[in-house]
């Protein structure tokens, strides 16, 4: 079968948890989207530029996957995309009641997409990008945490704030 | 890509919950194994030949499922079938927290398995054979929470008694 | 309004913590049923007749409120004696699942039937049948966490085991 | 028994969840006041005076069903109108983690309060006021979730900011 | 053994819960720190330095507790100070998922250090500095849920807004 | 301060997860003993004599840890072996509840005796005895779950049955 998967997630930005689930979902589906939200009300630290580059950076060396920015609502964008499966990963107990009523929402505007959840390795349980973005703020040591890239780009923004 | 997925579970007996799942699943992988299990210590209502028969029944419109009973263990089984892909259904926190678990287990005795969670459609999220089974057990009408085949059996099963 | 509110529960044996619940809901609806459910395949301590004495001896100083025995459907049960409600306590997290999913199918099977949820103050939310069973079986103190009647029986009860 | 009910919340809009509540609490109590919240901290898209407009639009049918806006504590506001029970729904379990707090904090503050919690149908676990904004803003669909004069209004909002 | 253990948070302000721990902290370990975070990003309602001094005053009776002001990494914090002991308290499933990550990370970042969980009486469940300071800000009675000299700073801080 | 520590659990058999605790523990604490509960209604697999002999084994390289059987109240062995502080495990939002209502139980009645939890590294989150007990008896591999001592005996257990 041939299915497109979409990775939607502010990214802001992508993490080695991240990474992984998307190294795994590469063997699992045809093509694996990942779709940086622009998530404007939420002020990010980097700009949709910045964080669709960094992602992008971090994936390359998948053939099957490729990284875009959106704007519109995340159906829509699977839609034009051709995605039949929305991929998210759940870390904790909080992640799976927010992500159960988006899927509940999604099926209802979208019957015909089926969403998909894995879950990370333990060792990745405890990684998000707001607590990395905390810890490489008060020099913290996030090496371990973030692709190379990323780690250069959080360093510099906070060494210019 | 041509994945197996594995549905492990004790389908004491199969629900419509379970049947919306494997629908999905089907659309979802070049093939689906619905793999019950035996699960002797749980002392089930119906015996393993008859969960499988019954099982069997249920899915018998979907070409590329195909149900299987299995006294070994779940990544053993799995691999026995070529199966890459551990599905279960989440329907509750409290299921997300042992269903974790079992994941983590199953990636420590086998890396090369993902395990894959799908959610059910509303309706279905307050459905599972031992609620079923009570109900049934008191002359509840089940008739909306069973296919055919297993409300038969119910009724007989529980007559007998 | 004159609303019949209907309380089930296995009630083995009735605790403090069901009283404080009883007495609120006194206040609330015309008359409330207190349901002991049969349960016979939780093996409970105290057979059906004794935890409906030891109930009607601990809500007896309410006028409005009448203990029943039952061993039929939830939902049959609350049409025989006219109930539009269903009273359920909740404590934690592991009850609210639970409950919700009570809560869904007999909605489902009862659509006329409101299921309401009180919660205990907190001094009551680490008590349960089952653990004061399990410290009175070891000797520890219960005497505040069930009525007189409730302490004597359950002395009585290890005692003579 | 002539029980007055108040459901405090910020309907910010008022949603078809909301809706199916009110009508569920409206058969069970005298009389049932939807008690709008300033909330200036959380920044509501419409106004106080807009989410009172809407709510009492969408509630008119109800006879016994009143709208009020305040800004006082909730259990002061509940004395002044001679309620005796506080109406909660609860969707999910980090709801109920939240509204078990504020019912024990109110308790404290007002001991003579009841904090009673309905569930909603399955249908409508997934509806949230927040959720719904973030679908209209991006010009999804939402006319199923709330009633027809949320539905304008919404459009309104977003289309001349 | 001669353990000193610290105990992180904003503290805005210290109330009777927070209280509470120390009090048996203090029993448990030869020296106890709280540690009052700046938090600049959260936008406390008392500084950093009112924080401090009315922690300060609420412990002066703990002759083995003292409290500091930090605004870098917790774990480098706790070096500083010779902690290898992080105290923190649990009052509900959701502080135990967040405070799990956050045990999680810091383990990462300071293998030596140890995250040590206490929870609270029943009757401290409901308190927390961000509901004590709603209900303050309403003019709600708040006097038996911090120390005095927290309440009077509360009030101050409420009128001359 | 000069603190004995009781570590109470069925330890059908002891783990790697626990004997993480108890090595970290060993550190806090001038003594931990290891109290192994009866159990009785439980079936468990071991005998308490096995139970205890295995688990003295696994902790044998720890000069301040020991271990002992009991089958009267926690409380009361607690206080019998003078220790003024419980330790338990935290792994799942699940085991928070029920642990959470323990020491809820434990504080009313022995108030001087405070409950300590701690959280396993990620590696340990997804081990349990009965996951690893329900593993063995299909064969799986379980060496790096449980210490040598524990993995030989579980090997002859299921093979004489």
């Amino acid at each position: 079968m041939s299915i497109i998967a979409i990775y939607p997630g502010t990214f802001d930005p992508i993490t080695n948890g991240h990474l992984d689930l998307i190294a795994r979902a590469a063997k699992l589906f045809e093509k694996v989207i990942v779709a940086v939200a622009v998530n404007a009300g939420k002020a990010p630290l980097f700009s949709l530029q910045e964080r669709v580059h960094l992602a992008g950076e971090a994936v390359s060396a998948y053939e099957n996957v490729k990284v875009i920015g959106f704007d519109n609502l995340l159906v829509d964008c699977a839609r034009q995309h051709g995605a039949s499966v929305i991929l998210r990963g759940l870390r904790a107990v909080s992640d799976f009641e927010y992500e159960f009523q988006m899927a509940g929402m999604n099926r209802n505007l979208a019957p015909e997409l089926e969403t998909i959840f894995l879950t990370p390795p333990e060792k990745y349980t405890f990684i998000s990008s707001s607590v990395i973005k905390a810890i490489a703020e008060l020099n913290g040591d996030i090496s371990s945490f973030v692709p190379d890239c990323v780690f250069q780009q959080l360093f510099q923004k906070f060494k210019t704030r």
